[in-house]
C-alpha cells in the first residue's frame, strides 16, 4: 500500500528474480521508463550471492498496457517474472465486508442466552410489542444497500453480481463514517414491481433502505412507492446524496459571489437520477430560474408559471422529445452550471458566455463536462466529482450522516426538510473566514461532517414530526 | 456474566441501596430464600458510612415471578431498589451482530480502491466473467438465514420481527463456529410463492441459503423449489440439521447395542419439518422398518412395498387423517424411538414395552416426549435436545460444517450424500474406546466438529459432481 503516491487505478506489483549482476535491475528501470510505467516502491524480498528477489510496483495506463509491460518484463534476459498482482483486485479478494457477533459465544451459558432457549423470551417480547425490535435487534442500526445493477457507477447496466463490489464498498463507508451496519442486497430483477415488492418483503430486518445505482426513470417510481409503503427511511442516494452536497456547495459558492439564490439563473445538464434530484432541491431551496437539458437540449424550463408547475410535478414538466434550445445556447448569461451528464460537452469558451463570477460544478465521472484545467481558469468557483481537483462534490459527505441522524431518532422518512438541513450543516462547516473559491465544500475525511449532518437531520426529523424517538440526551439543547 | 452457575432463562440483577446497618442485607437474603429465588453473585458497587450499593443476581422461575420478587425487594424497609436488569435482554440490546469492513478506509487512496473509481474495474471483471464474484466479493463466504417467522423455535407463528433475534443468533453461530458471514433475512410474507421469489431475487449476494423456522408443510415446497431454481446450496436447517445429527447419534448408539440398521424397527413421533427429514434420512441410511406418527397415531408405515413407496415420494405416503394405531401401541417391540413432537406423550412404562437395549431420542423442546429422569433409567441410550442431559442432539453440530464444506468447494447443492457424509463425520469423532451410553454424540463445543464435517461434506460434493471448485490444497489426499 503506497498511499503517499498519487492514486492510480492501474498499479501493479511484480515479483522478479534477478541475477545478482550489475545492470540487471537497470534493465527493468529502463523498460518501465520506455513504457512510461511510473515506478513506485521497490522492495527486496530475498537476496543471495546469485540472485535477488524483488517486488516492484509501477503504474500502467490500462489493463492492456499492464499485460504488455508484464510480458516485456518476463522477456528480459537474466530476469524471471514470478508473479504479478493488481492491488485493486488484491484488496477485493474474498470480499470487503464481514459479519461479526457483538458478544462472545464461548460457553454454553452464552449460547443459551444468545440463541435457544434464552432468545425465545426476546422473540416473545417483540411479538407482544413490535417496536421493541428497535431495542433488541440489529434493526436499530442496519441499512440495506439495495441495487438492481442497472446503473453501476458510470459504467452502466451490468447486473446484480457486478453491482456487489460497489455495494460492499458502500457498506464499508456506512460503517467507517457513521457506525452503521449496512448489508448489500443485489437484486436478480430489474422489474419495478418486483424490486418494490422484494424490498418491502425484506424490510423487517432493516432500519433504513439506501437505494443505489438503479437507472432513471425507474429509480423515481421505486423510491416514491417504497417511501409510501414502508415505515422506515428510504433514500435513493444517487439522487439525494448528490443533490444535498450540490446544494451545500452552491450555498457556500453564492456567499462568495454575493448572489441571491432567488435571483440566479441555473442550467442543469443531465436529467438522470442526479440531475432531477439536483434540480428539485435547488427549486425547493429558492431557485426561481432553472433550465435542465438532456443530450438533445433544454427539456425543462422552470421559471414563472413553469416554476410553479415544476414544483407540483417535476417529471411531467420534462418535454424530452421537444428541446427548445441547445445547452450551449442556454448557458449564455447563466450564473450557475450544474453538470451531471457526460464528458466534454462544453469548452472553456462556452463557459465564458456565462455571467460574471460564474459557478460551474462539472460532476460527470470520471471525465467532467468540461476539461477541468481549462475550466478552472475561467470560473470563479469550479467543482467536480473528482478527488484530484479542489471542491469535490462527493455524496459520501451526505448519506452516512443522513442515515445516522434518521436512525438515531427512529425516523419513518427522510423528507425534504431533513435533506435541506443536511446541506445547510455541510455548508456551515466552513466558517466565513475559511471560505474561498477553492474551499466551498469540506473534505470527506473531515471528522466533523457526519456528526454535524446527523444532528441537523435528527432535529429536522423531530421538527417535521417523522421522528419516533427523542433525540439522544443533551442534543436538543445544543443548538 | 456468571457462567459457572447452571444456566437459567430468568436471571435478574437488581441494584439496591441498603442502609449500612446490621440485618439489612439479611432481609434481602431471607426474602429471596422465601421466594425460592436462587441467589447468585453479590457485587459491592459503592460503600459509605451510611449506605451500601449492591448488585445482587438471582434466578426466578418466570417473568411473573421476577416482577413479584422485584416488587417485594422494593418494599423492604431500609432498602431502595434502584434498577433491575434481565441479563438476556441486556445481551440483546442493540442487536447481536454487526457488519465490519475487512480493509481500512482511512485514506483517499484506500477509499479510491475499495469504492469508486477503483471498484469499477472489479465490477467490469465480474460482468465479463460472473464466476469471479466468488473470488472478488463476500458471496464466497456468505449465507442468508431466511425465515418468515411462521414457526419460531417451539413458540409458533410470531412473524418476521420476532424471528430476527433468533436469526441473529444463528448468524453469530455461523461466524463463531465456521467463520461464515451470515445475514438474517426476515420476510414480511408467509406466502409460499412470494417467499420463493424473494429468495431467488436476493440470491446474488449469497453463497448459500439457510432456511429457518418456516412451518411445515410449506417448508418442504419452499426448499424443494429453491433447490431447483438456484445454483447455490439451499438447506432448511430445522429439517436437515436435526436429521443429520439424529443419524449421527443413532449410528453410534447402534454400535453400542450391536444392532444392524437394516434390522431395526424405528418409531418417529412428529411429522413436521424435523420428523419428515429424520424419517427420510434414516430410510436413506438403510432403515427398512419405520413408522411415523402424528398426534392422532401412526400415519406412515415404511416397510416392504410401503418402504419402496416412501423412498419414491415420502409426503404422499402420509395418510394424515387415517391413523392405523396409536403411538403407544406402535412403540411396542420397537428398537428406536425418535421424538420431534411434543412434551410428555409417553411414560417410562411405555418405553419398557420397547425391545431390549432400547434407544430413545426424545427431542421435543423444551420438554421432551418423556420425562428425562425417568426415561434415563429404562433406556440403554437416551438423548434429548437439551443441554442439561447427556447426548444433546443439537443441529449446531451439523449446519456450520455443512455450509462451510459446501462454500469451500463452491457447491451448487447440498445433496443427500453430503448430509450422510456429515452424519458419518460427526459419529466418527467418537472413537470406539470412548463410545458409551452417555456419549454417543460430541459436544457442540468440540473444536473438531466443524472441520471434520466440512471436509467430509466437501469431499462428498466433489464425488457427487456438485462442487465447482477443487478442495483446498492438501485436503484431497487426507482420507
Amino acid at each position: 500500500m503506497h498511499d503517499q503516491a498519487p492514486y492510480s487505478n492501474y498499479r501493479l506489483t511484480a515479483r522478479l528474480v534477478l541475477e545478482n549482476k550489475p545492470g540487471v535491475f537497470a534493465s527493468v528501470v529502463s523498460l518501465l521508463a520506455e513504457e512510461k510505467a511510473n515506478l513506485g516502491a521497490v522492495d527486496l524480498v530475498e537476496a543471495t550471492r546469485d540472485k535477488m528477489v524483488r517486488d516492484i510496483t509501477f503504474d500502467v495506463s490500462n489493463e492492456e498496457h499492464g499485460k504488455k509491460v508484464l510480458a516485456r518484463l518476463g522477456g528480459l534476459e537474466r530476469i524471471k517474472l514470478v508473479s504479478a498482482s493488481d492491488r485493486i483486485f488484491l484488496l477485493h479478494l474474498g470480499g470487503k465486508i464481514q459479519v461479526q457477533g457483538k458478544v462472545p459465544l464461548k460457553t454454553r451459558n452464552q449460547l443459551s442466552m444468545a440463541y435457544t432457549p434464552g432468545v425465545a423470551r426476546v422473540s416473545q417480547a417483540i411479538a407482544e410489542e413490535p417496536s421493541k425490535a428497535y431495542v433488541l435487534t440489529v434493526k436499530s442500526n442496519s441499512v440495506a444497500v439495495v441495487s438492481d445493477g442497472s446503473a453501476i457507477l458510470g459504467i452502466g447496466n451490468l447486473g446484480p453480481l457486478a453491482a456487489l463490489p460497489v455495494m460492499e464498498g458502500k457498506a464499508m463507508i456506512f460503517k467507517e463514517f457513521a457506525g452503521i451496519d449496512a448489508w448489500p442486497i443485489c437484486l436478480a430483477t430489474q422489474d419495478v414491481e418486483e424490486i418494490i415488492r422484494t424490498v418491502q418483503v425484506i424490510a423487517p430486518v432493516f432500519g433504513g433502505i439506501n437505494l443505489e445505482d438503479i437507472s432513471a426513470p425507474r429509480c423515481f417510481e421505486v423510491e416514491e412507492r417504497l417511501k409510501e409503503l414502508l415505515d422506515i427511511p428510504v433514500m435513493h442516494d444517487d439522487q439525494h446524496g448528490t443533490a444535498v452536497v450540490t446544494l451545500a456547495a452552491l450555498t457556500n459558492a453564492l456567499k462568495l459571489v454575493k448572489k441571491d439564490i432567488r435571483k440566479i439563473r441555473v442550467v442543469v445538464s443531465g436529467i438522470g437520477a442526479a440531475g432531477v434530484a439536483c434540480s428539485r432541491i435547488l427549486i425547493a431551496a429558492g431557485v426561481e430560474n432553472l433550465v435542465a437539458a438532456n443530450r438533445k437540449g433544454i427539456v425543462l424550463t422552470a421559471q414563472g408559471a413553469g416554476l410553479a408547475a415544476a414544483r407540483r410535478d417535476f417529471m411531467s414538466c420534462i418535454h424530452r422529445d421537444n428541446p427548445v434550445m441547445s445547452l450551449k445556447e442556454a448557458i449564455k448569461g447563466a450564473d450557475v452550471f450544474i453538470g451531471v451528464s457526460a464528458a466534454n460537452l462544453l469548452t472553456a469558451s462556452d463557459l465564458e458566455q456565462m455571467s460574471q463570477d460564474r459557478i460551474v460544478f462539472a460532476m460527470a465521472n470520471p471525465d467532467p463536462e468540461v476539461e477541468p484545467i481549462k475550466a478552472l481558469k475561467v470560473c470563479r468557483v469550479f467543482a467536480t466529482g473528482r478527488s484530484d481537483f479542489p471542491n469535490q462534490i462527493n455524496n459520501a459527505l451526505a448519506f452516512p450522516g443522513i442515515f445516522r441522524g434518521a436512525l438515531n431518532v427512529r425516523a419513518s422518512k427522510i423528507n425534504e426538510a431533513m435533506k435541506v438541513a443536511a446541506a445547510q450543516a455541510i455548508a456551515d462547516l466552513i466558517a466565513p473566514e475559511q471560505l474561498s473559491e477553492e474551499y466551498v465544500i469540506p473534505s470527506i475525511f473531515d471528522k466533523r461532517v457526519v456528526d454535524a449532518v446527523s444532528k441537523a437531520v435528527a432535529r429536522a426529523a423531530v421538527q417535521t414530526g417523522v421522528a419516533r424517538k427523542r433525540l439522544p440526551e443533551g442534543d436538543e439543547a445544543e443548538r
